[in-house]
C-alpha cells in the first residue's frame, strides 16, 4: 500500500468521528475545473492527472471515478491499488457509496472542496442506509501532503475597459436589478471567473486561467472582495477603492458570510444610496434571502447560512458573462485571427519538418515516407512541436499564455481525448500516423480553442472515413439555423448523426462556451447529450465550440474544433415570430483536404468548405510571410466533389 | 349567454360547496384521446370539435385551452362567449386558475374524467392561494345535456392469435413478473387499448378505436374485466371463462377497487396457484402496493386507494404493447401494403377526376387549369373524395373502418392541422390549390396512418420550397441511425432542421406509435420536442410515424407521413457496444415529384427517393389494375437532380 493511502487511512481512523471513507474531489474552494498546483489533491492521492475525477478512499479500497475522456489515461496512470470507475458505465459515486459502504457509515470530505449541489446529492443517497456526510475541519489530504506547493503571491491586475466593454459600475447595476428581481438581498460569488468578470480584474493564480483566488459578496449597498491582500499593488488598491469595493482577506469570507446571514455585514464605505433610486417600491432590505449558486458555492460557506433564507439558483453572472458585448465579440474575433495565423504557421512549419526529418510525403501528398532520407539528429516529439506552436502564439499581440495544456498527440495517443504529453514519456512524431492537436491561448482580447487533425503521410481509408464523418458533423452543426429558445441538447445530434450512420460515436459533449480572456470552458450554455445542456437556450452573442470527434482506442483519434458565435439569422421567413439563430465561425485554419472523402460531401458541404477556406486566406493573409501564405493558398484551394 | 352555460352556472351555484369554476376535460373515464359521442362533454359545452382541449367555465368567463394543431379550427368554432387559450403561448390552465380564480376558490371536476397526474398538478398549483379541487359526485355536464346519446351495446369480440401473436396466458405471465418486480400486488388497468391488448379482445365502442369500454384488474392470482355484460355473446363469455377472467359489471370497478385496497377482492375462480411457482422467493402477497398509471387512471378510482400504498408509474402494458411481436409486425406490413394500394388507387382516380371535371393539368403536369372545359354537374368536395378513399380501403381484406377522421383538406383548410371536413361546409376540390390528405384505417392485422400532399395544377415556387423542406426532413429522420438508448426528443430536430433553415417550423410533434388493430396514436414512444418524448428510448420493433409538416394560416399546408418500424441496424462499426438502430418504412405511396425541387436534394436523398419509389412499384403491383399500375409506374419514375 502506498504511503499516502496508509497515512490517510490512519487519519481517517483517528478522526472524530472515525471515517469509513474519505472523498477527495478534484475541485478547489471555488469548484474550479482547472486548479492550481497546491489544489491538486485528487491528483496527489491517486496519481491520475486528468482534469476531472473524484477519488474515494475506504478502509480497504481506493476508487477513482472519471468520465469517458479519461478512461484510457486513468487506466495508464492508476496503480494497482486503485480501481477505475467509469462514469456512464459504472454506478455513480453516491450510488456506489450508498450501496457499498456500511450502514451508518461516516463519509468525510473537505467542505470547501464540495459544492452545495454535490453535498446535497450525496446526503440524499445516504438517507437509505443512514450514512452521514462528515465535513472535516481540516483537509486530511493537506495533512499528509508534505511537499505541497506553497501559496503563490501573484498580482491582481485591472482588465481595462477597451477589452471588457462594460464598466464595473454598469455590471453591478445590472446585477443588483437581478438580485432584487429574485427577492434576494445579497449574492455570494464563488466562481473565480465570475469574480474576475464582475470586477474587471485578472490574475495568474491558476495555470491557463487568468483569475485570482477570490470570493465576492454583493449586497444592495455594498461590494466586497475577498483576496490575499499581498496580491494588491497600490494601483490595484486604488482601482478597487475608487469603485468602493471593500477588500477583505481571503480567509475572512467565512466569518463575513456568517455576518451577512445575521444581517451584520457592513462596509467601511458606508451604504451606497444611489442604488435605492433604481427601485420604485423601495425598501429592498426587507427581503431576507441570500443568493448562492449551488454548483459553485462550497458546502462550507453554505453551512453558515439559514437554509430557509437561501436562494439556490444559478448565479446571474454566469449568463451575463456568456452574453458577449460588442467590444468582447470584436476582441474575440481579432484574437481568433491571430490564433489561427499561429496554427497555420505551425502546420506549415511542421509540414516542412516532417518532410525534411522523416521523409514524409507531407501535408498535401499522400504517400509512404521515403525510407532513404537520412534522419537528422533532431527529433520531433509531441511536446517539442507543441512548444513550437506556443512560440508562434507567443509572438502574437496580446498573448498571455495558453488557455489549457495543449493536447499534442500522435497515433494512439490521439485516442486519449484529453491527452497531456509529458516531456519524458511523450511520443515522437510519425509520418505514418495521425497527429491531433487541440490547443488554445489567452489573449487580452479573447480566449481561443481550436483542434485540427492532420496526416503527413498516407492515411488509411478508415481514417479518411472517420475524418469525413467528423467533418460532416462539424459542418452540419455549424450550419444549423434554429428558433430562439432551442437548447444545446437539441442541437447535439447534428454533430453525431453522420458518425452514428456507421455505428460510430464519441464519449464527450460537442460544445462549450469560451470566455473573453477568461476560462476556456465556460457556461451556462453547452451543446451536449447531457441533461444539463437543456438548462439554458443558446442566445445571440454567446460563444460555443463545435468539436465532434471519433476515438479508436489503441489506434488513432480525430477531432475538429472551431469556436462559433451565436447570432441572429436573417431567415426568409419567421414562423411563430420567435426569431431564428445561426452560428458564425470565428476560428480560421484549414481542414486537411487529403483526409476528406470529397465524394461523401454534399454540394452544400463542398460549398461551405470552399467559402470557409477562402475566408481563411482573406483574414489570415496580413499575418503570413510569403512562404506561409503560399502554403495556406495551397491548403485552401477550392475543391469539388 | 348560451343556455348550456347558463344551466351549468346555475348548477355550479347550487352545488355543495358552490363552485367558482368547473373544468370540463375532453377525456372519458379512461383518459382516452378519442371518445364516444356520449363522452364528448367538452365539445358539447364549447362547440369546439377538435380531439384535444379543455374547457373552463367560471362565473363570468368561458375559456378553452387547445394546442397548436387546433388554433385555427377553435377560432372558427368558438362563439363570442368563449376565449381561446393557446397552449404554448398563453398560461397553462392550472397557472391561469391559480392566478385568476379567487383565493380559496372551489374548482369542480368530474373525478372520472381527470387523471391522477392532472388532478395532482392542479392541486399543487392551487396551494398558493388555498384553492380547492372539488370532485363532483355527478357530472354536471351530463345533467344539462338533454339529448346526450345513449350508451350503445356493441359486442366484445375475441381478437384471434393469428393477429395478436401472443396468447393472453403469455401476456399475463409476463405482466405478473413485472408487477412482482416492482413489489406491487396488483395492477389496475384503465387505458382502453391496454385492456384490449392484454385480453386479446376488441370492440366498437369508440369510433375509429376498436376497443370496448372496460377496466381490468390483475392480481397475482386473479384476473378481472369490468364491462357492460350485455356486450358479451355466449362465445365471448366462454372465451373469458376459459381464461379464468372474472367478468364484472363496468360500474362495479369503483367498489372492487375499494375491496382490492382492503385486500378483500376475490375471484369466483379461486386463486390460481400456477403463478406462485414463478417466484423463487415466494410470498408475493406480502407486498402491499397497488400499481396504477397516473396518466390513464382517473382520480375517482385513485381516491379509493391508500396513497401510501400506491405505485404511481406508467403501466407496464404500455411498453409491452408498443414492442410488436413478429406476428404483429408481419400483419402491420401487410396491412400497410393494402392501405398503400388504396391510397394509390385514390390518387390515380382523383387525378383523372381533377382533369375531367376541373380541367386540371393533373398530377404529372404543371399547368393552369383549362378554362374551356365544360364543368360537369358532379362536384368533388373534401368529404366526397374522402368517402371515395374510404371505399378503396373498404374493398381491402381485413378492413374494419377508419383509424381516425380523414383529414381531407383543400388549400387553406390544409393549414388547419387536424381539420375535419363536414359535408355541409366543406370545400370543393380546386385544381389551383394544394390538397392534403391524412388518413388511415383499421385492418384486423394492423392500423395504418399516412399523409400525402398533392397539387393537380401549377404549384407556386413557395409551395414547392415548403414541400421540399418537409420532404428533406421526412427523409432525414427516416434515414437516421442511432445508438440504442436514444429517445425521440433527440431525433425530433432531424425532421425540422431543413425547415428551420428558412425560418419555418410546425407546431406539432413529429411522430407517434401506431397500434396493431388498436389506437392510431399509441405510446409510450414518440418523436417530439415535448419533454415527454424523453421518457422512453426508441426500441427495436416499435412503430413510429415520421410526419413533419408546414402550415401557413389562410393559405396552404404540407405534411408527409409514413409509418416506420424501428429495427436493429447493421452498422459497419458498433462503437460503445450499444448496438445501433434504424427505421424501416412500411408505408407505400409515391411522393409527388412535381412538388419537389430536385436540385435541392442531396445525392443520398435522390437515391433514397428512387429506391422507395421502386419498392412502391414492387409491393403494390399485385393489388393494382392495369390503369392504376400505369399511373403508379409514371408516379414512381426514377429522378435525378
Amino acid at each position: 500500500m502506498s504511503e499516502v493511502l496508509a497515512s490517510l487511512r490512519s487519519l481517517m481512523a483517528s478522526h472524530s468521528p472515525p471515517l469509513d471513507a474519505l472523498v477527495v474531489p478534484s475541485e478547489d474552494y471555488h469548484q474550479s475545473e482547472y486548479v492550481s498546483a497546491r489544489d491538486k489533491r485528487r491528483e496527489f492521492v491517486s496519481g491520475f492527472t486528468g482534469s476531472a475525477g473524484l477519488a474515494l478512499i475506504t478502509k480497504n479500497e481506493a476508487l477513482l471515478w472519471t468520465d469517458g475522456r479519461y478512461f484510457l489515461q486513468a487506466t495508464e496512470q492508476l496503480s494497482d491499488e486503485w480501481r477505475l470507475m467509469r462514469m456512464g458505465e459504472d454506478p455513480v459515486v453516491e450510488a456506489w457509496m450508498a450501496d457499498h459502504l456500511p450502514c451508518e457509515a461516516s463519509v468525510g470530505v473537505d467542505p470547501w472542496c464540495v459544492s452545495v449541489d454535490t453535498a446535497k446529492k450525496w446526503e440524499q443517497a445516504f438517507c437509505k442506509r443512514k450514512q452521514k456526510l462528515i465535513p472535516t475541519s481540516t483537509d486530511l489530504v493537506d495533512q499528509v501532503w508534505n511537499d505541497r506547493p506553497p501559496a503563490e503571491i501573484n498580482p491582481l491586475v485591472r482588465h481595462p475597459i477597451e477589452f471588457t466593454g462594460l464598466s464595473v459600475v454598469e455590471k453591478l447595476k445590472e446585477l443588483r436589478v437581478k438580485i432584487q428581481s429574485k427577492k434576494a438581498r445579497a449574492l455570494i460569488i464563488t466562481a473565480l471567473d465570475e469574480v474576475a468578470w464582475l470586477y474587471n480584474i485578472r490574475g495568474t493564480d491558476v495555470a491557463y486561467c487568468p483569475v485570482v483566488h477570490a470570493f465576492a459578496i454583493v449586497t444592495f449597498d455594498s461590494t466586497f472582495l475577498y483576496v490575499d491582500k499581498k496580491k494588491l499593488s497600490d494601483e490595484a488598491n486604488a482601482y478597487l477603492q475608487a469603485l468602493k469595493i471593500e477588500v477583505r482577506e481571503y480567509s475572512d469570507v467565512i466569518s463575513d458570510v456568517g455576518l451577512l446571514a445575521a444581517n451584520q455585514l457592513g462596509s467601511s464605505f458606508g451604504k451606497d444610496p444611489g442604488f435605492y433610486n433604481e427601485f420604485e417600491n423601495g425598501e429592498p432590505n426587507k427581503v431576507e434571502r441570500i443568493w448562492v449558486d449551488p454548483a459553485s458555492c462550497c458546502f462550507a460557506l453554505y453551512s453558515k447560512l439559514d437554509p430557509d433564507l437561501v436562494l439556490l439558483q444559478p448565479s446571474p453572472i454566469s449568463l451575463a458573462k456568456s452574453l458577449k458585448n460588442p467590444v468582447e465579440l470584436e476582441g474575440l474575433k481579432k484574437a481568433h485571427i491571430r490564433d489561427g495565423a499561429a496554427v497555420v504557421q505551425f502546420l506549415a512549419w511542421l509540414d516542412k519538418q516532417m518532410q525534411d526529418l522523416y521523409g514524409a510525403s507531407g501535408y498535401f501528398l499522400e504517400g509512404e515516407a521515403k525510407k532513404n532520407i537520412p534522419l537528422g539528429t533532431e527529433k520531433l516529439t509531441e511536446v517539442s512541436v507543441s512548444d513550437k506552436l506556443e512560440s508562434f502564439r507567443a509572438s502574437k499581440e496580446h498573448f498571455r499564455g495558453l488557455s489549457f495544456p495543449t493536447i499534442s498527440s500522435v497515433g494512439q495517443n490521439a485516442a486519449i481525448i484529453h491527452y497531456s504529453p509529458e516531456p519524458e514519456t511523450c511520443a515522437e512524431l510519425d509520418p505514418n500516423k495521425i497527429y491531433l492537436c487541440d490547443s488554445g491561448a489567452q489573449y487580452l482580447d479573447g480566449t481561443t480553442d481550436i483542434t485540427r487533425t492532420v496526416h503527413f503521410g498516407k492515411p488509411s481509408a478508415h481514417e479518411k472515413d472517420c475524418y469525413t464523418a467528423v467533418l460532416k458533423g462539424h459542418v452540419g452543426l455549424g450550419n444549423a439555423r434554429f428558433p430562439k429558445g432551442t437548447n444545446g441538447y437539441t442541437l447535439d445530434i447534428l454533430a453525431r448523426v453522420n458518425l452514428w450512420d456507421c455505428g460510430l460515436d464519441y464519449r464527450h459533449g460537442t460544445g462549450h462556451g469560451v470566455g473573453s480572456y477568461l476560462f476556456v470552458h465556460e457556461g451556462p450554455q453547452q451543446i451536449s447529450f447531457r441533461p444539463s445542456a437543456r438548462n439554458v437556450p443558446l442566445q445571440a452573442s454567446m460563444t460555443v465550440t463545435d468539436e465532434p470527434g471519433y476515438y479508436e482506442d489503441g489506434n488513432f483519434g480525430v477531432r475538429l474544433e472551431n469556436v462559433l458565435v451565436v447570432k441572429d439569422a436573417e431567415t426568409k421567413f419567421n414562423f411563430g415570430d420567435k426569431g431564428y439563430l445561426e452560428f458564425e465561425h470565428i476560428t480560421w485554419a484549414p481542414y486537411q483536404v487529403k483526409l476528406i472523402n470529397l465524394n461523401k460531401l454534399t454540394g452544400e458541404e463542398i460549398g461551405w468548405l470552399n467559402a470557409y477556406h477562402s475566408k481563411c486566406r482573406e483574414v489570415l493573409a496580413p499575418l503570413m510571410n510569403q512562404t506561409e501564405m503560399e502554403w495556406l493558398m495551397k491548403a485552401t484551394e477550392p475543391v469539388s466533389a
